[in-house]
């Protein structure tokens, strides 16, 4: 199975410009494709970062190659998809994400009993986290409420679907609320980096947030 | 094992006041609470109630007892755990829950392969949406960061935890936005009174909300 990471790589994660700079929101996006990067590769898969500009190599674990394509999401992916290659397709921002919970998206789609074309990790919010693409026909469409559009797309097809009931997968970081979640459940690149830029866990309210030193 | 699902009868849900009323709230509190009954059940479970105040028998599923207990949340779990009796503690804001998740946290309390002691389902924003207990001395304390709070609770008397990754146990219902995912992933009682009630996806932006009729 291929693997492909999309990652914005100029001016990533807009919604955290009230917690961090420019250069900062780069340096930590960076910091979880590093961190969904090794678990791909402790879930045994070959990770091909699917980038929309060239990066370091210093961004990246070992053995992780790049390709650039600087058009819109969607679009680069399914340039990818023009082949009979089962596909998994990881977001970038899913630091959370454990080789387990890899594995069992995974098997969302290969299990004997189900043997799905097509296996999803919704996000939250209506999104689609992580697609296993079995179906040589499937087109992604990541604009919007991806997840309703992506098993619509499937049902069009005749393709069968199957859904991973993972927090871990669901988790994708947008938001400055969404950090807590690296701090509480993370561990790797993208929660050492928060703690080294400063951020600590806000207790301080009934519901936990974030603060900086 | 016990299953306990406490319930918080009169004013719940308080966060949802900019788009239910009083009455609704109470109402779509008691359409949640069957929905996680039922599920319960057919996980094979048999939930009591421990509500704040009586509750109509139409507000439940068949064969569910009710305890009455108008003291707070943790103080009213914890007079039940005086027991050696294993405790599977569960939320009344669950409606994702499905069967196979209740039996996967069930699991991850007594594979032959843990054996944990707790077995915690995480909700977002560092709570404790689900909770086994084994260990007869442990007491919940579910203010603020619940799940730092039980883990540290756990590891000062020495007993193990397992955490289970399940987005549908993760998923409470909280606030508006919240009510997206009841529609997007759930069915079930809950889902069919957000739609009684004229609730609708809202997808005219980018992420998916609601919008009411």
């Amino acid at each position: 199975m291929r693997t492909l990471v999309p990652f914005a790589a100029v001016n990533p994660k807009t919604r955290l410009d009230s917690v961090l700079t420019g250069d900062e929101r780069a340096a930590f996006a960076r910091a979880m494709l590093r961190s969904v990067c090794a678990t791909l590769q402790q879930a045994g898969s070959e990770p091909t970062v699917l980038s929309t500009a060239a990066l370091a190599a210093t961004a990246l674990p070992a053995d992780t190659s790049v390709v650039v394509d600087d058009r819109p999401l969607t679009t680069a992916v399914n340039d990818q998809l023009t082949t009979d290659t089962p596909t998994l397709i990881m977001m970038a921002d899913l630091p959370l994400a454990t080789p387990e919970s890899i594995r069992r998206l995974i098997a969302a789609s290969d299990d004997a009993g189900t043997d799905a074309d097509i296996a999803i990790a919704p996000g939250l919010g209506g999104g689609t986290n992580a697609l296993v693409v079995r179906a040589p026909a499937f087109r992604v469409d990541y604009h919007g409420a991806s997840y309703l559009d992506h098993r619509a797309a499937a049902a069009d097809l005749g393709a069968t679907v199957e859904t991973v009931d993972s927090r871990r997968l669901a988790t994708d970081i947008d938001e400055p609320s969404d950090l807590a979640e690296v701090l509480i459940h993370g561990d790797g690149p993208a929660r050492e980096w928060l703690i080294d830029a400063g951020f600590d866990l806000d207790r301080s309210d009934g519901r936990v947030g974030v603060r900086r030193r």
